[in-house]
């Protein structure tokens, strides 16, 4: 029978800069007996134990700086009395608030930047842990996300190692026999939201082990780019206000040309109707 | 401990109009002891099966009639070879594909409607179960959407009863004592999400049991409607391209009546300039 077993890792200490997150993981499961790993086992770490132990700390009064260093591409703003909301893509291809700049559950003065390449740390960690354990792993790191269209957050799987992250059905069938056509489910997202269902947000629990997804841990799996569109790709690659504001200024432009060209020919004699288009 | 269990409910036959669903799942856990239910159980219900036995099947001809039917708003199109690919806000306020008309699993010719209105059809599987089994429950309805910015899909909660959806922390304290301003994590989708990875899309398995979450089981809790955005507040209301064209029209017509004031006041000599704009 097909059983999910999530649990949050207990006992992983406060992490600093310099630490050594594979050893930390691997004293909390040898800790635990009860809770160790078994073969087929998904670490799901959340991003920002990996940012601090990475030392991706800045000072927060250059906050605003730094998501502007973190943004290849801005999709949406919006002010606000204290200050503005960006949506940007950050420089890992990732759309979403601020570029992934984390103030929460930080040293106070301090935000987080997102890991430099998640992908590597999730490599890095699964290679020190089935090591040390002798067993496959995988990993999933991951990062709390607003959406479009929906109220909340979720998190999302920004970096893996071992994991199959988008399972791409399409062309299989399904129990009618009817080809599953578009059906990719984001096997990296939906781990990384049943992982925070038991983490939390404020619990201090930032390692979660998604047992029973044996079948998703394979050595060849791409990384986090997977789940991520291409902008050019994307209908929704920028904010609705922002693209109507975009069409207005290109719409003005061409509009005033053939206008322009309207009134010369209608001469001074419509000069009273001037303004009423051609 | 945290620890959260996930497994679908197994020996759920194929659903046909006029089920009673509640009696379906309660014999299903009963022939499963091992498996049965337990209190504060979520049960994550396919949406599929409630459409079901519903009723809520339609030609598969009238597909295209059945999407225009369902709409309340255009959100964004595409042609493509074959048809057109609609994303829309349907009448439940969901913003999807094809307004949730579904092709996949269901009996050739025919595609299936969403539940008239899940929240209900949430609401009276629970009302049921509960009484059959003198426990708390809660019940989640579930569909599968594509999303912004991200490749694949994943399973949100479009209906439940008895769960509490999003959990709206602002201003409580994270670990470090900072005031956790936006968060709100959207657990029924994390609760759909996580069913998902159990209930697959070929494998016939319609219904999860999530156990663990209890502390979300709560008798008031809201619909689904707490999930989706209000499309006035919505920065994607639109897509990309229908936002920019809209935009576009807006600005030929503010252009042209300034072009063509401009060029009847620039007069005949401008002639040999018309075009260039004043």
């Amino acid at each position: 029978m097909n059983m999910l077993t999530v649990f949050a890792l207990p006992g992983m200490p406060e992490v600093v800069p310099g630490d050594d997150l594979a050893a930390l993981m691997a004293q909390a499961a040898d800790a635990h007996p009860g809770h160790g790993l078994v073969d087929g086992d998904i670490l799901a770490v959340t991003s920002k134990i990996v940012s601090k132990a990475e030392g991706r700390i800045v000072e927060a009064a250059d906050r605003e700086q730094a998501i502007t260093d973190e943004t290849v591409r801005v999709v949406a703003t919006r002010a606000y009395p204290g200050g503005v909301t960006r949506i940007v893509e950050n420089r890992l291809g990732i759309v979403g608030a601020a570029a992934g700049v984390d103030a929460s559950n930080t040293p106070a003065g301090t935000v987080l930047l997102l890991p430099l390449d998640p992908d590597a740390s999730a490599s890095r960690l699964r290679a020190s842990l089935q090591e040390r354990f002798g067993i496959r792993l995988g990993v999933v790191i991951t990062d709390t996300l607003g959406r479009a269209w929906r109220e909340g957050q979720t998190d999302v799987a920004i970096g893996g190692s071992g994991v199959l992250l988008l399972d791409d059905l399409s062309g299989t069938l399904d129990a009618s026999g009817q080809v599953l056509r578009v059906t990719a489910p984001a096997i990296g997202d939906e781990i990384a939201a049943a992982a925070d269902l038991v983490k939390g947000k404020a619990s201090g629990c930032p390692v979660a082990v998604v047992r029973g997804l044996g079948e998703f841990v394979v050595d060849d799996a791409a990384g986090a780019r997977v789940l991520q569109r291409d902008p050019a790709q994307d209908w929704f690659r920028l904010g609705s206000d922002e693209a109507r504001a975009e069409g207005y200024a290109a719409g003005v432009a061409a509009g005033r040309a053939a206008g322009f060209a309207a009134g010369v020919a209608a001469g001074p004699a419509a000069a009273g109707a001037a303004g009423s288009g051609s």
